[in-house]
């Protein structure tokens, strides 16, 4: 998927704005800056502990506004639906984007409906764009140095394991609810926290894993991450071993990865445990001078292991 | 769809911005106002005489935020993919989705692909979700008077006869292109053309008869609309007679509807005949104190036939 990205969208569609990859494209309005993101939602349940796909379609993209530095403003919404939904359904959905958009404060201003005949598509998929203004600037990963500390703010792969234990019928598992959740309230106490913050960036598909792996891509440095320090609970992890999934791949919906100067890492834990949604944060590694373009894992055992960018996607339909 | 709409979207989620129903959003930002859109397009089949799902992706969210008075400026792609989708039927799309931005001055800036597995979409579906600067205030249904005409920029029915007649294999029309084009060069030759420019809409999904009830929904006005006048290709009307469509339902994607001053009509037509876009442009009827919340057809023998909101859609996937 990188590599279809990078050739076939950016060599025929890009635009200097899409050629820089980030999470929402930075535009220029009237003067000011602001973010412009898209995303489409095709997970399958469409409902799971803790969420639903229009929860999900509403956190996912003021999250993806949020690691940008912005405040989400406007949402527009996209539905896909397949003839003989039923309306009870729909409705459940809707209503669940109504109250995902009243927690994030932004506004549902534009939408459209499509419906196809049966079997042209899984019951409905969710395209949510967004824009936010950026009142946060300068989160680059060009601000990243070497000994800046790499932190999250809760414990990885909930969202994937509750989407999972639903589709699987794993009861076990039943009792993880999806993290998906509108992050901009936390993001805005993390940047009052530090002026130091460099960069953020929510680990969804691919998971922290895959999202470490596409900050280093530039080559010019490395992370280190301590598996001890990585917070998974212990049912995410049973789930794993049982299946033979490796937690640092499962997506969240409602974590956040922050890079961050040294001094302020104490500060900007504290500010985030403050706050409901970053209760579990933790600082989990650090940018490295060896191994640039690379992120390795101090395993507990002592030993080193290079966590590559995951190829294919572990979990389909996930987000 | 419009009571689902209105009862349930508006009611869940309005948002005195998502209330006012227009093709696009009216939003500001840093003091100035801008028009924000998107459509999911589910066209079938994805290639057909004069275009495909990319050229009418981008065309259909331009034309959105032209008509709004915009000039479009940013757009966002989010394609949904069935596994196993040729990567030279992506290719082409994407191509043509690079081509039509460019013929449309507009940038795309940020993008989102998902996989579903085989049997969970048909083929592709996208969705473009686009911001423009309003350069053309005003453009209101509220502003529209009794005794102001009715025009409209070319042939109708192109395009949904175009898809028609690939998905059906009906040899005899194959020589209808769809209309399917950015409009916003057009439209800026129009609104330049006169300062009595009302309100404009695009007639796409339920075609003329459909968007011009959408304009008298409030019953402060009527629509008459006169048979003779309006634009249609004889091979357009050969394929209805034939098939028992109406053509004033028929979806087009590069044609607007021109609501002005009666004694602007002139000049604006001539403004559009100079384009190679509106060569077939023509006055086709106009706003009448009459039949309040009506549309009607004079019809060619002298009668007088209600032209009603379409029940259903008269042909599916048909953008």
């Amino acid at each position: 998927m990188h590599e279809l990205i990078d050739e076939l969208f950016i060599g025929s569609l890009g635009g200097k704005t899409l050629k820089e990859k980030k999470d929402s494209a930075v535009i220029r309005l009237g003067g000011e800056s602001y973010a412009f993101t898209t995303d489409s939602y095709v997970v399958s349940p469409l409902f799971f502990p803790g969420g639903d796909i229009g929860r999900l379609a509403v956190s996912g993209t003021v999250n993806d506004l949020a690691v940008c530095g912005a405040k989400p403003l406007y949402i527009s919404l996209g539905l896909v639906m397949e003839e003989g939904l039923p309306k009870k359904t729909l409705e459940k959905i809707v209503v669940s984007i109504g109250a995902a958009s009243k927690e994030a404060g932004v506004e549902i201003v534009t939408g459209d409906t499509k419906v196809v005949e049966r079997g042209a598509c899984d019951k409905i998929f969710i395209n949510t764009s967004g824009i936010g203004k950026i009142v946060y600037k300068g989160l680059e990963i060009g601000r990243i140095k070497h000994g800046d500390v790499v932190m999250v703010s809760g414990p990885i792969g909930d969202h994937a394991i509750s989407v999972l234990s639903k589709r699987e019928g794993l009861g076990f598992a039943s009792n993880i609810k999806s993290d998906a959740v509108p992050l901009n309230g936390l993001i805005s106490r993390i940047v009052k926290a530090s002026a130091g913050i460099r960069f953020m960036r929510d680990p969804t598909r691919g998971g922290l894993g895959t999202t470490l792996n596409e900050i280093v891509r530039d080559g010019s440095f490395g992370i280190a991450i301590d598996e001890e320090a990585v917070p998974v609970r212990g049912t995410v992890r049973s789930a794993c071993e049982l299946l033979g999934y490796d937690p640092l791949y499962l997506a969240c919906e409602g974590r956040v990865i922050v890079i961050a100067a040294r001094e302020d890492a104490g500060r900007i834990v504290r500010a985030m445990k403050k706050d409901s949604l970053g209760r579990g944060s933790a600082v989990i590694g650090c940018i490295t001078k060896e191994h640039k373009g690379r992120v390795y894992l101090r395993t507990k055992s002592g030993g080193k292991r290079i966590i590559d960018m995951l190829a294919g996607e572990q979990l389909p339909r996930i987000c």
